[in-house]
């Protein structure tokens, strides 16, 4: 087992990552202070590993609540049902919350902990290459509204990540192509050497081999932890992790959550913001090839759904986090492996690119 | 004007103190960054106070909510307004909350923005005596829920607070003793002769002497100031503050939100905490008698409703943020002037307060 520490001052946590770790219960007792357990999971996830980590929460009092699956259901509403559990059950501030699923349950679980009493303790337990990579490290946490992805939440950072990569074997073909597409937007946009590592290796990751799964997953945790002690409230570099994500949330919330997964919505926008790119100047045609090419290697989509036009595209972006005073704001890339900070965007310059990258 | 600065390190933020502020519009723009900025108010304060906060308002885009007047709409569905408001003007991150209403307004306001795309700026302008002594410091935020009160919420600092002297003038005598219920209670955690003092000039406060008021919304934030410096999430010595809230959050749920105000429900919870701490030792028969005998020359209840049995008490006592594994905990008296920490409660002794303070 890895052990990664995020350092955030007094909220600095552990990741752990490795084999069998849900089957470890001392990985759970270090950070639970109180009698009282919550875990939080879906439908999908409860048959596979809800009971390996209650039987390692044997001398807790133990409660659960198992969401429906899907990126639709991450509102404000299923969190209220975590929240009447706590309650009903009298669950007080001292008590713990774990996440276990993917990067939907996380989010809501961490938000349901940020907001529970003002917060309580919570552990994730991600259960996708996606959350284990990306949505575990960072502490942002939250819900969406039918009016943009993601728009209530807080930033909360967890007592510890387990990552035990054994849950990636139930994953399926499709979630761990989406989750691939976050591991390579790390390489993008800071590390090219990681970037060059995944061109070698993408075949073995596909196939699931261990070595090679859990490098990806320590260089992607790495270079996210990084940025995120740097920048924890995202005043600065840490929007750079947000490459193809402005288009990516215009996608998932223009076709209806739960129609893409996140990481095919964020593979898409990263060719959309490669293309931008190159228009500005920074990134040659062959660049935005081997882009293209590598998510494509993962049988991930890379052209924007035809009925999202450019109309529709620029509506949904322009409620993005990142805007100010209504100006739409992107991660575009100078290099492979070198991001831009959030720069106001020449509208034409984006219009092309939407009206033409990825058109018939 | 004084100035009053709650130090929270990088989240400390100043309180202003005087007269005629809502008119100054330089108290407003020293802290807002960008041009979008939304009020949050109700059907009560609009009228009175919401042309004067938009005229000085004037170089910005100004959204306003207009929220119905009362505890019972505390929710997350009232909040859940306020996002769509703010979405469907597409708010930035960089957008201001201003939230200018009595303790639900601010409580309600400062969870939006505390959620708000995880975080926007916000302006408190307290419009009671209770909120401007009480819920304008200290950074809770929050709502209800039907199984009990600011269960839902966050710790989120504004950026200032603006507590205009002038808007007590339309405050309802009921509405003002509610607040001095709060007043009182900084002279009997931490300030004997703030305690005193209000012993001798309660009525000069009862009749608005705006001398007297200023003096006791000052004194009132100074203590509270203080504790919060000490200690912002309530790990430890913040937790006095709730001296009676514990017996009062039950009065206020087991009644329904709404019927008694939230300083009226205080003041009995602290008389049942003078009671219990006399039965503890620590209070004398005179000392309990003072206590009583003040908030009874402010017209505030000092006696539980009939309809709360010593068994409902306890039910809702049951869910109280103090609690830790389901064991009561309370704030209770050394003597005037002194409060304990929380101490877990022998049941035997609080039922005897609970069955036999201000029965028949």
């Amino acid at each position: 087992m890895n052990t990664l520490l995020v350092e955030l001052g007094d909220r600095s946590y552990p990741i752990y990552i490795g084999a069998g770790l849900l089957n470890q219960p001392e990985l759970y007792t270090r950070c639970i202070k109180a009698k009282q357990v919550v875990v939080i999971t879906n439908e999908t996830i409860a048959p596979l590993y809800l009971n390996k980590v209650l039987n390692s929460l044997g001398n807790f009092t133990v409660e659960t609540v198992i969401l429906p699956d899907g990126e639709q259901f991450k509102t404000l509403e299923y969190v209220t049902q975590i929240f009447d559990t706590l309650l009903s059950h009298k669950f007080s501030r001292n008590a713990t919350l774990i996440a276990l699923g993917g990067g939907v349950i996380g989010d809501m679980g961490g938000f349901a902990a940020a907001c529970y009493q003002r917060g309580i303790a919570f552990i994730q337990i991600p259960t996708t290459l996606l959350a284990q990579v990306d949505s575990s490290v960072g502490g942002k946490t939250g819900v969406n509204h039918p009016l943009g992805k993601n728009m209530i939440g807080a930033f909360y950072q967890p007592q510890c990540v387990i990552a035990d990569a054994d849950v990636l074997d139930t994953l399926d073909d499709r979630q761990l192509a989406a989750g691939l597409a976050e591991v390579i937007k790390y390489g993008l946009i800071r590390d090219k050497i990681f970037f060059e590592w995944l061109e070698t290796n993408i075949d073995r990751l596909l196939t699931r081999d261990k070595v090679a799964l859990a490098y990806a997953i320590e260089q992607s945790c790495l270079n996210k932890a990084q940025v995120v002690s740097e920048d924890e409230t995202e005043t600065g570099v840490r929007a750079t992790l947000n490459l193809g994500h402005t288009f990516g949330h215009a996608i998932e919330t223009g076709s209806g959550y739960g129609t893409y997964l996140h990481g095919e919505a964020v593979a898409i926008g990263t060719c959309q913001a490669a293309d931008l790119s190159r228009r500005k100047g920074w990134l040659t045609d062959a660049d935005v090839e081997r882009i293209i090419n590598l998510f494509k290697r993962c049988h991930l989509p890379t052209t924007p759904p035809d009925n999202l036009n450019s109309d529709r595209f620029l509506e949904l972006m322009a409620v993005d986090k990142k805007n100010v005073n209504g100006q739409i704001r992107l991660i575009l890339l100078h290099s492979i492996g070198v991001a831009t900070l959030p720069i106001d965007i020449d509208k034409n310059l984006l219009l092309e690119t939407l009206n033409t990258y990825g058109r018939i």
